[in-house]
């Protein structure tokens, strides 16, 4: 087997800095990995390069490769992050080789990097706000996080390093520059950063730092949404989240669909049968408040002077008491007025909203299906990744609802049920290979400390086609279903409820699973009707962990049947006339489908509420930031 | 040179619809373009593959080839769309090469296709709403767009195929099959398709289809924003907004920049001065008038009833009378509220804010630049792409304001200005190198129908190197223009005009400029202040034709120099302490820029208005859909 012996960088052996790097020692094996990737090139591992526009190389360019970082090992880099820990072991030049203590794995370090002998101090872990004493010589491993991978990078450092009395410690940031070293490792790091330059430490004020606790729950991380992204599993999250963005926009792409962004404030009812947020000028709460407070203000001085004149003359005891009374009520007024200012409530009298800003009421989009459609019917293919909103109070569902969400929409002219059921599913297969193929180390991390079926999960879903039954299919599943008794009956003509879902997804098929024809009244007004008048041309992906994860139907491109399906549902006609010009003129065969994005997301991480699957959640009751 | 003469194919010949082809004769010349590239396996041009998600071909696969189809002609293709114009001709077989009219190009057919002899009937042009008599054979030319690109693909159809009666005009959906055919052309056509089925026809009411007519404005086209995107030029803009909007995702997804998505429901203030739109559900419309005109309606039910009661008495006439009015004034009230509720308008007694959906008030972001701060603080390079909102209703601006906007703003941890100027500097190249690179054939459409300096401008910014200033350096450009006098003369500490920035981009650099150290006065709080305490590190793009397109800074990062900034600027200092948050904790050198999604477009396609940038655009007293 061929055998790497790195030479030390020259800047190494003439660093002026404190700290005299020996030459690395004993020769190391290269993984078998490596040297089948590229036998001879190996003396010459190419230099890292540096991110294009900050003077820094990204941690996941260290850390994120198939050899750990192996191969670079002896290159010099700027690197910067967050502390996420901090731990300290005095140098003992005795014991080159010390046995590592068997748990602190976050502090293995399997030789002596620094030649100067340092007396020996007790070894110190996890000294928080406790100040390094100037004249002992302790080595400080910090672990670094810069958000671009899971994985930590240890910085290793010698405390003199750090003006004297600034603790560097958790939630620090720090910019270092210094030479990558292997690590003799049984575990997972393969290099550490011995350090040689501080460039930049920014302090943290751990008084109030709420992240300085280990182990936050995810819940309590809520509180602090502008921090909580420094926590490894939102960071975590957040990756997956744009992974899946960017390969949605890829999938759709390479296909030539188009993108189009629709509107998030709309004057049209929107499809859903949900309740809407409206968006007004007219409560401009400070403007209002101030203008009455003002007259009130104004009015209390007049009676003072009043109840003054009064008081003066003498001979009205009377008015002067009810003046007196009138002053009294119309000081709490003004109190409770600037109460109301204070906690921002205000006084409307008649708002008329053909005075507000559009002209209008007007609402935000609870989806962006109706107005794409009215592109397919232009542009053919057409999708959109956009926000939409629903005002939904019901105290059961608040939990996991929210009231921001963003979705992936997609309707095709001149496409079936079909052609869309087999869009969806290979939108799907698409985004969960490209976890795997280029987020393996993320979901390694959550198959570790998150959820171990993450990627079994993912797997599953690449490597076969999801199962497709009609909605009558599903009932009669469900109600076969011996080994499991449901808290209601699955009756047809009504919705599945989350625990049939659960039981075709998570243990039935044991994968996502098309259902498809339903009786039409569990669909909305615009899915097209099937010959037998009784079912509709929708379908549902259940999935696993997530239930019903995209809605996609046939729309109804009959111009005599959506116009009988509105007056059935018993919506206003005049307000869907605009959605009726699609079939009126130059009609299509149309199909799309929609895609929730935080479960995508949820499903695709392992985590458990939706809450964490989007950076600033918004939900009843709760819109932090 | 080598010379191909494609066989037709057998379907061709054996065809049973009432359409026989001829064998195409005489032989075609292959461009030379097309022979480099393949010479000898042009023989056999590969089949071109159906849209994946409906059983057709995309017209950009037949028309959007370098070679305009010329080799792919003599396939069997099902297309479909919508018909853009109609013309009629009579087929005469005396004449299979009649001399082509001078002007009209659209119905270029330079041999017979069908071998069945017709009757000589006069050429019918632009027969619009008229029926082709049913007994005469008729060639009927359709161009027909799907909208996957500029270019119509001409149908050449018989009249017989239509069901007689049924004008397929403008307007028109169609799906057709046919064999693709090369035309012998002086212009730009070079393939039509021979129809021989028609598989879907979808009507049109030519009575009330506002595209009718030919050439209607894009300010007219407005009105109709669920069908204007079937005019050749807003699907135009589409696709080139799509097309911006992918590449700019391509464009950091390559350099591992995170896509996040940030609120759009904000319950902070996000730094923009501008008015904000606030998002409630305590003025829920149909709600709150519906109980109202209920109560008064059961009142007047009531009344009724009473003045009945006093009828059969007969014995109180006055009260009679008095109830009598009474009951008008009811009706009148409820006819009134009646009238509110169609507009929409309401009555409300007191809101308060605390009782709203979220407990607070809450509105629409105006930026997500401190959201995503916030994460750059933790994940170094973060970018989002979203709508931000303005409730600017300055009727001098409103013509150019949109109330909705997507913005492209990115945020990146441990960089300065310089870095991000260059970041934003190589997203405007890659940007429009990816429109040269994949936009062609609509650009030269632009080029010839919207603005012939669309591609010069976009070659020029890929070009060269944009030109860096300061912000004293474009005064003193400014100051020295002798061949320019503007309205407003550039005084330091103010912003530049709109004829200023012009003057910049449009005539002194004829490309786009970068302007940098702005005095502090005219930035926000949160950009960095310079060693001279009077300058800020921002910096502006200010592009050709539409002005700042670009506003970029470092963020001051410096806890006691960002609290002096909000307390200079006069901002409650509670509502940004989230803020001063990232300061305090782990602060790093920060920034970021921002890129208005429309004015790009607006840049990119050399249309004039912003509102036709956007498929649903909301402006002042403008939301519609």
């Amino acid at each position: 087997m061929p055998i790497y012996t790195p030479s030390p960088p020259a800047a190494l052996l003439t660093s002026s800095s404190p700290i005299i790097p020996i030459t690395i020692a004993p020769v190391i094996m290269a993984s078998g990995k490596i040297m089948a990737a590229g036998r001879n090139q190996l003396l010459l591992p190419p230099p890292i390069r540096q991110f294009k526009y900050s003077k820094r190389v990204v941690l996941k360019s260290i850390l994120d490769r198939e050899d750990k970082g192996l191969a670079i090992a002896g290159q010099r880099v700027v690197v910067g992050g967050w502390v996420n820990s901090r731990k300290e072991r005095a140098e003992d030049d005795d014991a080159p080789f010390p046995t590592p203590p068997a748990q602190a794995d976050d502090v293995l370090v399997q030789y002596v990097p620094f030649l100067r002998p340092i007396s020996s101090v007790p070894v110190v872990v996890g000294g928080g706000a406790r100040a390094t004493a100037k004249d002992k010589h302790v080595l400080v491993y910090l672990l670094i996080n810069d958000g671009s991978c899971s994985t930590n990078l240890q910085l290793v450092m010698d405390s003199s390093m750090f003006i004297p009395g600034n603790v560097v410690t958790v939630g620090n940031s720090i910019l270092v520059e210094g030479v990558l070293r292997r690590t003799w490792t049984r575990r997972k790091r393969v290099v550490e950063l011995i350090v040689e330059k501080t460039l930049h430490v920014g302090a943290v004020d751990l008084k109030t730092y709420p992240l300085a606790k280990q182990q936050l729950s995810l819940l309590s991380l809520r509180d602090h949404p502008h921090l909580r992204p420094r926590s490894i599993t939102i960071g975590y999250v957040a990756r997956i989240r744009s992974n899946l963005t960017c390969a949605s926009h890829a999938f759709f792409n390479d296909l030539g669909i188009i993108h189009v962004h629709m509107p998030v404030i709309t004057s049209i009812a929107t499809g859903a049968q949900s309740r809407r947020f409206q968006v007004t000028t007219l409560l401009d709460a400070s403007d209002q408040v101030q203008v009455d407070l003002e007259a009130f203000k104004a009015a209390v001085q007049e009676k003072r002077s009043r109840i003054d004149e009064l008081g003066r003359g003498g001979n009205n005891r009377e008015a002067l008491v009810a003046a007196e009374q009138d002053l009294e009520r119309s000081m709490e007024l003004v109190r409770v007025l600037e109460e109301q200012r204070k906690t921002a409530s205000v006084y409307v009298g008649v708002v008329k909203l053909s005075d507000d800003f559009f002209g209008r009421a007007v609402y935000l989009s609870t989806s962006a299906g109706l107005h794409l459609e009215s592109y397919a019917c232009a542009l053919s293919g057409v999708y959109t990744i956009g926000p939409v909103f629903q005002a939904d109070d019901d105290e059961s569902q608040s939990a996991k609802k929210l009231a921001e969400m963003w979705m992936v929409e997609v309707e095709l002219a001149f496409a079936e049920l079909e052609d869309v059921m087999n869009c969806a599913e290979d939108l799907l297969h698409s985004l969960c290979y490209s976890l795997l193929a280029t987020a393996g180390s993320d979901l390694k991390f959550a198959s570790k400390h998150i959820d171990r079926n993450c990627i079994k999960r993912l797997q599953s879903i690449t490597s076969r086609a999801f199962d497709r039954i009609t909605y009558s299919e599903a009932l009669h599943i469900l109600n076969q279903a011996k080994d499991r008794s449901f808290l209601a009956e699955a009756v047809w003509g009504t919705h599945l409820s989350e625990e049939h879902e659960s039981y075709l997804a998570n243990d039935f098929f044991e994968n996502p699973v098309i259902v498809y024809e339903f009786p039409k009244e569990i669909k909305p007004f615009y899915v097209r009707v099937n010959a037998n008048a009784k079912t509709v041309s929708a379908f549902d992906i259940i999935a696993p962990k997530v239930g019903v994860l995209v809605r996609g139907s046939q729309k109804e491109e009959r111009l005599d049947v959506i116009s009988k399906r509105i007056e059935e549902v018993g919506l206003p006609h005049e307000q869907y006339d605009w959605y009726m010009d699609l079939c009126r003129h130059g009609s299509v065969k149309r199909s799309g489908f929609s895609l929730e994005l935080e479960k995508m997301v949820v499903m695709a991480t392992g985590i458990t509420d939706a809450k964490d699957a989007i950076p600033f959640p918004r939900a009843h009751g709760d819109a932090k930031l």
